[in-house]
This record gives C-alpha cells, structure tokens and sequence, in this order.
C-alpha cells in the first residue's frame, strides 16, 4: 500500500490523503492518470508514459498542473518516501474542483495526485502456465484512446472475469472483433507466424508497452499485423497473449472455453517477454 | 453554494468536504448520482428519484449505504443545515475507497456525499424566448440507463454547447436519431400533435421529470408516442423542448442553425411546463 501520498502540492499520509467532493475526478470522471512501473527505482518507459499523459491532457483540454521536470521531480519524491524499488507509481490529473456544472469551469486549477506501492513481481506459475481470458462486449465510450478515469465498464469488465475464474476480459466490438483487455493490449499469432495487434485508432488504449513490444519485435525481424482480429480467429489462433504496464507480457492458454494452441505458453510470447523485459530494464530511468 | 456537505457520516464545512484519492468515485468513475430539485423546503418528485437510485445501484451491484428512512433524514438535515428553500440537493454513492484495482473491492464501505444548495429560479427570459440546442454524437457508453458518474462525454458535450452559445447539445446515436440531451431529455411536437420522446432503454436515462411529463400530458389527453426520431424529424418539427430536474420544461427555438416551428416556444411546451410545475410543486415531499 501506498504509505504516502502527493496530492495537490502536499506529501500527506496515504489515510489522510483526500480531494474535495466537487473535485471533478468525482463528479463526473473528468480526469486522466497513468500507471508506471518501477523497476529497482527506477521508471520503465517514463518518456512514452509522459508523452501519452500530455496527449490525454490536451485531448481533454485540461492544462498540465507543472512542467515536466517539476512532474517527474514529483513521481521520484514520491517513489523515494514509499521506499518503493519494484512496484507502481500511480498519477492521477483532473481538472480540478468547482461547483458542480457540467462544463469546463473557467478557473479551476487541475488536480494531480500521486501514489506509489511496492509490487510484488508477477507469480511465475502466471507465465509458466499461461491464463484464461474471457470475452465481453466492448460497452466503452468512443474515446478509450482517451487514459481517462472513466473506467466504470472496465471496472465491469475485470469483475465478470473474476467472477469467471479468468485473468482478464477481451472487449470485444460490434463486429465481432476484439478491441483491448480491460487494462491490457490483446494480441495473436497466427498460422502463418504473423504477430497481429489491433492498430490504435480511437477504439483502444494505444498501451506503451504494447508501443515497446512492438518494438523489439520489428528488430528481432518478426512479422507484425496491425489490424483487428475476431473472437474466432483468436481461438484459432497458435497463440495469444496480453500486454500491459503491470504484466509485460503474459501468454493466454484459454479464451472463454475454447484452448489456444497447444494450450500452453507460446514460444512468440515467451520470447517477446524477455525480449521486452530486456528492453524495459535498460532503459529505466532514474 | 453548498456550506455543509455530508460526506460518510459526518457534516462537514464545504472547504474541508473530502473523499480519499482511492475512493472508486474518484479512480474508476464507479459510482452514482442523483440530483432532486427543492422547492418551499419539499422534494420534487422524492419517490421516483431514490427508486432511480435503487435502480442505479443495483445495476452496479453497489449495496445502499443506508435505509431509505435514513437516507431521507440525512437529506432533510443536508438541506436545513443549508438552508435552502428553492434549490437543489446533489447525492452521490459510491461504490468506496480501497486499494486500487479495477475489480470490486471485497470489503469496502459505500461512499455517500450529498450536498444542498440554493439556486435561484430560470431566467424567465428563458422561458419566454426558449433556447437553442446543438447536436454532437453521441460518444457514450452503452449504459446511460444507469445515472453513474462516468460524466466525461456529458461535460464535453456540455462545453461544446457552451462555446457554440447554445443552451444544451443533444446527443445523436449512429443511426441519426437523437437519444437525449447531456444532462436532460429530448421531445419534440410533430405536425399531427403528436408528443415525441424517445423510449426508456438502455440508450437514455429514464429521467424523473420525463417520467413527470409524461404523465401530466397523459392525464391531460395529449397524444404520446415514446419512440426515436431524427435530427431532421426534430429540425422540421412544430415544436421541441427539453426537460430536466432542474429545468423542468423548457422550450426549444432552434436546433443548430434550423429555426423550430415559428422561432418562439411553442403552446404544447408552454402547457407541459405549467402541468407539470403544478404537478411537481403539489407532489413535493417534506
């Protein structure tokens, strides 16, 4: 648990850490975050996960509360009073409290609210076995390109996989094809040895680790797809597997009742979570 | 300006009026609303609101923090410690604070907020002239049924009214038809007197003053037909309106740059808004 919190300008005790009721993250989701792993202190992907906080930001049109260095001179306080080496940093920017009206409020100042915890690394019998994903109909606004805290039908989303036994619930469209995990990148291999992703227009999180994956696939020369797939052919599939901040890479042996593969780990899977854990620990920045 | 707010328990001072930075309201916009109008002290419509909010809840599977006996008495309290006689009061429940994850937490308490405050009655300018709308697509998810606080589209639909000078923006779905207003409900008058709205699924919130209205023009013999209809349909029709808590009915002239009927509020408006103000005011609870 986050011991102490960063929450508008004050390094409070997690229990006393609050905002204000008409604080707009409150009342009406009016506010973006990003989740980043620490990794032995330091930040995995700290450039892209800024990168994609500003573009959040001025998608919603909420202005950044500091600069960048004053930010990230924040997220490493905040790392250091929780002792935290390997876990999360958690950065939450609203646009602020003000009497409760649907339109922007002209001179609200945006809230930013930080946490960080220890994690304990992913348990290996999760990548030694691989997990079960169920499908469920994408429900989301329009906008999930969007990292906003509107996060109610993903909220939903995880418990019907929890509820299911499963590790994760793949959003599906109304065409049938998958669009992204609740808080994850879905991805396949097909027959032919093709990586396929789902390519990041306005119906999915464009994930910095599916960013990085995607990345030390192109070099290692394997063939990448970005394109939707379908239910079916997901469950057809040689593999599957699902990326995010927290997990890296995790293969997926079992989509709702039908086997993936083999019904084990996949080599493409295994392969691109070292690959990417390599890459991810290189380039921490402290 | 509310002054005291209730928050878990406790009156609070409005400044010092918190909820924890890990409260699912704030993380996970997993939480719902309700806002009753107050007038002479009484409550508009009391029944039907705390039956939407049962409704709300348990669509989230969100247990009621209280009894209703108890919820009523905290909003009698929350009103009289602010003194409010024609107002509104706002509630709020959330599903409550834990540590972060998108599943539900299994221990954690229901949050309940509720504030009062006073707020003068419309510009009779309003009434009097009616007001325009602008029309922006729908970008929801695919629950507005449930009143929760997932409001992020509402507020950008709202803003965009706002910069367009526009009173409000109804949403259009897919197809063309509108579903409803950001944070009111759509009707229009067509050429044979017919009373247009459109019906209760999951695609709108049923509002409390939608259900009033359609009962007030029932009783009165006015012809009713729930059903969608077009931007165009709207844009050609006698007459349009909206109705809202705290709007009640309120007539609309002009739907983006389309002049509706004759450019002044139209006679059916003008009688569902005193039917069912005097419906409203007479039903009021104390």
């Amino acid at each position: 648990m986050s011991r102490i919190a960063y929450v508008n300008g004050r390094y409070l005790p997690h229990r006393q850490a609050c905002v204000h009721i008409e604080d707009r993250g409150f009342q009406f989701a009016d506010g973006v975050y990003e989740v980043i792993a620490v990794k032995g202190g330091g930040f995995v992907d700290e450039t892209p996960h800024l990168a994609r906080l500003h573009r959040s930001l001025g998608e919603l049109r909420i202005a950044p509360p500091m600069s960048d260095a004053a930010l990230k001179a924040v997220m490493r306080e905040t790392v250091r009073r929780n002792r935290v080496v390997d876990g999360i940093i958690y950065i939450q920017i609203t646009r602020g409290a003000a009497p409760r009206d649907f339109s922007f409020p002209p001179g609200a100042r945006p809230s930013l609210i930080m946490t960080a915890r220890t994690q304990r690394p992913l348990d290996p019998k999760i990548i030694e076995r691989g997990v079960r994903v169920v499908t469920v109909p994408d429900i989301r606004w329009a906008r999930p390109d969007i990292k906003s805290v509107a996060l109610l039908p993903n909220a939903l989303g995880k418990q019907h996989a929890r509820e299911a036994g499963a590790y994760e619930a793949w959003q599906v469209d109304r065409d049938g094809n998958v669009t992204e995990g609740t808080s994850s990148n879905a991805w396949i291999v097909t027959a032919k040895d093709e990586i396929v992703t789902r390519q990041a227009d306005h119906a999915i999180l464009n994930g910095v680790t599916r960013l990085g994956v995607l990345k030390v696939a192109g070099d290692a020369g394997l063939k990448l797809v970005e394109r939707p797939f379908s239910v079916d052919e997901a469950k057809a599939a040689r593999e599957a597997f699902l990326t995010s901040t927290t997990n890296f890479v995790v293969p997926i042996v079992r989509i709702d009742d039908a086997t993936v593969g083999e019904g084990k780990p996949g080599e493409v899977a295994r392969r691109l979570r070292a690959l990417y854990t390599s890459f991810a620990l290189e380039g921490v920045a402290r």
